[in-house]
């Protein structure tokens, strides 16, 4: 039984990666650390682990982490870069969850969050943990940063096309659209049910932080710069993300359809759609899941990708339980056989 | 390996025990019937089942029914009670989801439902599938009426009192409400999201099918008839089930929270919270399990339970895989340890 | 032309007072106050009012709140019965939407407020805006304090049976759902679109604020103490309130479908619904309106009452308005046309 | 006093109309038919009329409706071509909510529709109802075709840009997402509460019936064809549609937040917001408004412009009313100056 320890499990993902580990074959949470709620049982938190986990958060500690075989961050952005270093230095292996060390060029990073990277020597060894891409990195990596939330279905979505050189790949466009859970679990006005509910609108349509993620994800898969339009909707739901991608065919279409489908046939997490039929989010709603759908309307010369995964599960907590399987050298779905909660 | 079979699963409720089922470790899902859809991947409807369900729906078959282990009814009334007495001739045991042998006496069956019952030389030996009220009849049974949603959450809140004769039984009442999804996967207008969400509404207050069921449940539990006025609405929302109870207390207040907690000590699937705290649906969402708390406001001679289910697990599929488990001699919570999904 | 005053716009009764009246023939808003906003154009906070109206937040001043004819207190409660002493001196005429004037007893209000109140001495002169109750009172009162919202849907159920007797007067039962708007415009976690969508509870089942005002609105119409339970719930939306009402009756029925349309007759915005019509929450949406049905399932000894209300119309700021009209002897409905929103 | 006769008053757009014409200074709705519902009063049907609709509806009678000022269509496609030949012969002036004639040629018509058109003589003479561009046309038409709810809000917010010629015509994007409320009051699996609450999927993809009429609008503004690439999305919630537009801009980019603002700057339903700010769905619920932004993320190449309206209102029945307006020298706000229902 490997032991798993969490820091910062009083959010979204947090209380996600306990789902989804309390039923684990091979791993269990043996540590759970929240400065703010130190002392208070977990199950008093989120009171659908009751029975199912008997955890109390602690004060983080390093010498307790650095004892895990696994070390996840489930904190805000900001965090991880400040204690992972020492963890590292304690031998510990980190799965990173915020978008501390997502971005190679701390640079850049630094641009779009607003203040110097803490641990930039960190970066250029860090795997970027899409297991789509970097399945065998991932395997022998001791810090993992998982990918964020749109960024795993924008990229899901444009790789085959990518790969194959198929697009132009300075005009992509993805309209993405997510559930208020990717604002996690903080209380400002904008999240209230009465501002979100009943509601559509785009936000950081300007620039938001995922747009550099996604660039350098799509680039390397490309092999070569991109520039993406990405606009990102807030939805009046909780859980899911569905973006709807466009690019340009460069040359005279393929047969998509069997292109996805041949990319994909080994993935366990990746399902493309019957030709003709499109996903929608609640069909993975719960599950590991990122279905996909492509499609090129009225013969023209845009294709069209729909994605849709839940951005708790496949956009966060389930990949990184993923990746820690990769990790550790278990069955890549070990923990991961929920069925979406459909209706 | 125990085989299943499930007539008519292509409502929730078939849809929900499929989702339960595949990850059962001691049953498959042998035959899946439907008239409408004979022929049809199951997954081409519920897409969530993709990869995890290869089965197709089959016309219904007496003879291949037989063969299973386990015959499930996940039809709307009116079915079983034709299909069942052959099925239980040819050897089969039977679990019921619908209405048909929930209710013992023929002609209250009739006057609620609006047509002579077809098999009522079979409602005597029909067990009600209540596992905290008759687990044992249950082990032993050959067929099982699995209670209704509102009956199993009314029913689980006022047992305790019930049992211990601490309330009068001439003026309970039952003001619940329910997701959507009680009312199943049926064309009607009332359900559309542009009728049902944003809204809330009583409806069937003047009388609901499910109240005989939970008279004669209560009776039971009771050992005298009780009268319940019970009221049901509409959440704008798809699952859940939240019953909040009130009673009249007949004697000096006894400490009501040491009797739940006592009454419901060693059942898996029913939860007495901490005093204070008080339940919602979303803790329970796709999870086998009923929520309780109970309260005496203001300390006057009303006593308060709130009592929350998913309707269609604890309140349908749910319940029904916890009474196979029994029929079977299996643990009672095999494949039922799935946790609520939160947020 | 009417001049009214609003201190505190920038909650959810505030924008509400603001969409009426910008329609209001007879009234104009000419200050609109807020420490935390001043300087700010209320349409930038509320941009549906774009084009419909030009003020700005002011710091709140009492003499030139004075010059106003009316003056509402859209304000969380304690902030009222520290400034309406100096404004009703000043010769103002008040409306306050808060809690502040609501209670009678002084020391009531500080057992469930918390803390003293800041000016008793104005209690007993204060008018209860129930215009189905005090009409006559208001139309003179210098200081009205409107109802709240469950109160409002609550006492106008009651009504019809307290006055003339029918019903024991210990043994109410008030099981009332509000959407998420009741809360206010606040950031609270459990607020959250996250938090509170697809769910459903109860809450304050101990005790709620709002049970004295209902006890004591209840305990004038009947003439004598009265003793209620009172369980709040939220609803997984926005607008709208449903109060499910029980009560045993004393005497043999009388017709009460006959009573409650009489009793409702010549009200403006009490609308009894036709027999075996229940009411909805969804169509009053937006407009000044209590629907009301009544029933006695099975021809037993318990009545149900059913009221909906939109708890920041009828249950708040259009009550207001209504109050307002009576005070300047406007027609009752003048700005309060409205049709519910439907769908 | 006009008087207006609605043939077929029984969907979602019948009763939108009845909510803004029973506040209609000048208009009275004299006339108001359905096959399926004759007989029956509309607050029956529809219970938030109740107190201010007096009317039933009654069998379509082509003298009756002849002798109204204006008769709208409030019916599927395929209601409209057949009866309103006779209408107009007649003397009568026709406002068609449907699709009939909103395509000029009949060809094309026919190729999305199914089936041939049935009376295409009056294709060229019907005038497409979209103020902002045909206005003067409206004004002197006797048959006018009300834009669907997608084009609307596509059409608007391209309007400027393609007036212009600023950006390349052959590969403009709309990823437009509707409330369900656009798909009407029809009894259908997909729309139920169960099946289309928390979720969000794209339909349509391949070729939706509102492209043609899209293409055609736009053609027409930029006085050459264009090729849009459409694709609708299913909103989780009842009222609102949300474009969001790209194109790719042929110039050095002018300044299009003026040029917007210029544009628009005299037409009383459409609204461009301050630079910066983006718009929401919740704002125009209710109201007849089209509110705008337009930006260039990353000042690259392409344009993004985002474009609400509420769809039953802008998008149906207030353009609708807007355009009678229009047709009869009213004030062209009358009868439409509800503010957004905020929150």
């Amino acid at each position: 039984m490997f032991r798993v320890g969490i820091v910062g499990g009083t959010g979204y993902t947090g209380v996600e990666l306990l789902r989804l580990l309390v039923s684990h074959e091979d791993a269990e949470v043996a540590v759970l650390t929240s400065r703010a709620e130190s002392g208070r049982r977990v199950d008093d938190l989120f009171p659908n682990l009751r029975g199912r986990c008997d955890l109390s958060f602690t004060e983080p500690d390093v010498a307790v982490l650095a004892e895990c075989d696994i070390v996840f961050f489930a904190t805000p952005h900001n965090v991880a870069m400040n204690t992972v270093p020492e963890l590292l230095e304690a031998g510990a292996r980190v799965l990173d969850l915020s978008a501390d060390y997502r971005i190679r060029d701390a640079e850049l990073w630094s641009h779009w969050y607003g203040e110097p990277h803490a641990s930039p020597g960190l970066l250029e060894g860090a795997v970027y943990g899409l297991p789509e891409v970097n399945r065998a990195a991932i395997a022998g990596a001791q810090l993992v940063a998982c990918p964020g939330c749109y960024p795993t279905s924008v990229q899901l979505g444009f790789l085959p096309l990518l790969e194959e050189g198929l697009v132009d790949t300075d005009s992509l466009i993805a309209s993405s659209a997510s559930g208020v859970s990717g604002a996690g679990r903080q209380a400002k006005v904008d999240h209230l049910l009465s501002e979100a509910s009943d509601s559509f609108k785009a936000y950081g349509v300007a620039g938001h932080r995922h747009l550099p993620e996604i660039e350098q994800g799509l680039g390397d898969i490309a092999g070569r710069p991109v520039q993406v339009t990405f606009t990102p909707h807030l939805l009046p739901m909780v859980r899911g993300i569905h973006s709807t991608l466009f690019a340009r065919l460069r040359e005279p279409r393929a047969d998509l359809q069997a292109l996805f489908e041949a990319r994909y046939c080994d993935e366990p997490f990746v399902d493309v759609l019957p030709a003709g039929a499109y996903p929608q989010t609640r069909t993975v709603k719960g599950a590991n899941q990122c279905q996909l759908a492509v499609t090129v309307p009225q013969d023209r010369d845009t294709v069209v990708v729909m994605s849709v995964i839940d951005n708790l599960v496949k956009g966060a907590s389930g990949q990184a339980v993923q990746n820690m399987n990769i990790m550790l050298g278990l069955r890549e779905d070990a923990g991961l056989q929920q069925v979406g909660l459909l209706p």
